[in-house]
């Protein structure tokens, strides 16, 4: 069975092609899956349906498998959330966002109670990876089924016996290195692809395990855990954490995420200020695809580091000219690589087997509404060139004498 | 004639209250306001009746007088326009948005011919000060009559001999100096309040006159001009305003505006590098109350000038340096503020003769949307605070650990 995509599909007038008869069919299935579906995801049917009309939840086909995945929240419904219709409904909640704080004080003593476990934040993406039928899917973010990530996670992780015997259990990570076409970020560790699990969640519930079982079962299975920094308690959490966002920008590397043991508060996470600028200086290398607000929250959290951390007038200085720098500095070289005559563009480095793997990976990243091209297949590596075209064309606007 | 704020007025139907008589009356005016001011405009009666409608083109009572703001621009009517329904109909047209270039060259050759004037644009607020039946009014940037900015214009300047000779001109120009509430900023030949003027436009159309036409008057009224920076061909021109904005820059000054001597292309302007950080920091005193395109924009401003400056790595670490202190500082110094229990506020020094007189230009401020307390009066200064709620609330709310 697939979807007919000329027609207008609802959660009961669900319109599909028979690949074995050849019969295009309507298939009316009140009281089925909107029933259903209220049933299970505890939001009204008329809201889901509304959610359909206006395009926020969408239907699409996964390898034959009719699904749903919704591109914002819907009720209680995470956005990123997808929905399979297999032999059972399977459902893989969206990533709950996590909150941030501003401040280490007082915020961790209002809001953990007794302990904290702190773990490290890397900077890649984030991935769901889950088991639908007999098929272990990669999710990103917003719920698509990445190729790449699909492929790699299978590669890199033994995950076979984990869901043969944790079918309903979703591992959610981050894919981190410097090869891979979301967020590439060197870690010595990690070197150009690796995967680090920070939850496990239930499928339905989107209940992470208390981190004592999640830290078991990843010893149990050998799945590679993100990096614990310690557990503390509230009341002296602040200053280890303060030394430890030092170390870690120091190092170059992203934060931390802080946790109840039994992950019945929600986490927050908190990051160093090399990291703030590492962002902004991305930001500014096409400061016309990335948005003010991307930038804007970045200065206003290293204000309040800033202020936390009580630095001296050296420390302020030394924190003032690296912000400075990773605004100006990427900007101009953006700026004289246009001028040039080049297109504002970044590379990146994907393993694959074949350039048709490659075109495969090129065909979702427009589907995500990004443009890329392949510039070079050699020994099984892609390099890809993401094409900022808004930066492109707004820079040589004003090089050749275009009015702000 | 008093119009009658309970009603909603329209061009055709509007209402007044006669003060000698106390009757309240409507007139239908048909084929007045709304047929003459779609001549005198050129702007369809529709257009403006829908904008009356809309909010944008406003009532308002000036002095007993019916008049019209516009808020928005309609059809080719400027934002900031006011006409007068007086014994004639007096139109002041908005100050058209000076454009502005990011690059000298090659913009200056293309967008000019044969010869620039170069003059300074100064860091204050723009105003249009006319003679409306025989009474002088300054208006603000948007239409508002400034009661503050009308007294001193009038004690600033001698201005009776101009308008009795020149009723249908508008003197536009930079209310400037340390003591005014809207722009405080220090000049040495200026000290607490001055104007200059850099503009003269005729009334209906908004023709600006040529430039030697302009300074002649000015001479001839003891008006006091902006100053003139020097007149270039267009061939040799770039090298010399980089000259002029890095000297400016030096004394913290803001920038030039370059013009065809016949006023018959639009100005451009283009602005030092000081002035950008000097309008970003004040931007991250109160960064939850300034707009993130406020920021955003002089930054872009900061690259483009700093990939034209050819400047080598010293400079530019200088250039880097300043910004990040621009963004840093005020913003960290606002978060001590406010943790220390006071609120993200600026002071401003006006001079009034009365205590009445400063809560007048407070009611003024507040029907502009921006709240302001009268906090001290004392031989003939008062001193205004300007709280700027929405930076003080967050940062409170942050501080006690509120999350992101």
């Amino acid at each position: 069975m697939s979807i007919d995509w000329r027609r207008n599909n609802s959660l009961n007038n669900f319109f599909f092609n028979c690949s074995s008869c050849d019969i295009e069919s309507r298939v009316v299935i009140e009281d089925f899956l909107d029933k259903k579906l209220e049933k299970i995801l505890e939001v009204k049917a008329e809201k889901l349906n509304h959610a359909i009309e206006k395009g926020i939840i969408k239907f699409f086909d996964f390898n034959g498998t009719p699904a749903l995945q919704f591109k914002k929240e819907v009720g209680k419904i995470e956005s990123g959330t997808v929905i399979y219709f297999k032999d059972k409904t399977e459902v893989i909640r969206g990533f709950p966002k996590t909150r941030r704080t501003l401040m280490l004080s007082p915020t961790i003593k209002n809001h953990f109670k007794d302990k904290i476990v702190v773990e490290e934040k890397m900077n890649g993406y984030n991935v769901r990876i889950a088991f639908i039928g007999d098929e272990i899917v990669a999710l990103t973010r917003r719920g698509y089924v990445c190729p790449y990530t699909t492929k790699k996670a299978v590669e890199i992780l033994d995950l076979n016996e984990f869901f043969n015997d944790n079918p309903d259990l979703v591992i959610c990570g981050e894919m981190v290195g410097t090869d891979n076409p979301y967020v590439s970020h060197y870690y010595e560790e990690i070197g150009s692809l690796g995967f680090r699990v920070f939850d496990i969640r239930e499928k339905l519930s989107n209940n992470p395990l208390p981190l004592k079982e999640k830290y078991e079962l990843l010893k149990k299975y050998k799945l590679p855990s993100i990096r614990v920094l310690g557990t503390f308690n509230v009341e002296g959490a602040v200053d280890e954490i303060k030394k430890i966002i030092t170390e870690i920008g120091e190092e170059n590397r992203e934060g931390v995420v802080m946790k109840d043991p039994q992950m019945e508060i929600i986490p927050l996470k908190y990051t160093s200020s090399q990291a703030h600028d590492d962002e902004i200086s991305y930001a500014f290398t096409f400061p016309f695809d990335f948005g003010k607000d991307f930038f804007f929250s970045r200065v206003i959290r290293e204000g309040f580091q800033a202020f936390e951390m009580e630095e001296n007038e050296e420390e302020l200085q030394e924190r003032a000219k690296r912000l400075g720098e990773s605004i100006l500095y990427p900007m101009i070289d953006t700026i004289k690589n246009v001028s040039a005559g080049n297109t504002a563009g970044e590379d990146m480095v994907i393993d694959v087997e074949t350039p048709e793997e490659a075109e495969e990976f090129l065909r979702h990243l427009h589907d995500l509404g990004v443009y890329a091209l392949l510039i070079e297949f050699k020994d099984k590596k892609a390099i890809i060139r993401r094409i900022h075209q808004s930066t492109t064309d707004k820079i040589n606007n004003f090089l050749k004498g275009g009015l702000y």
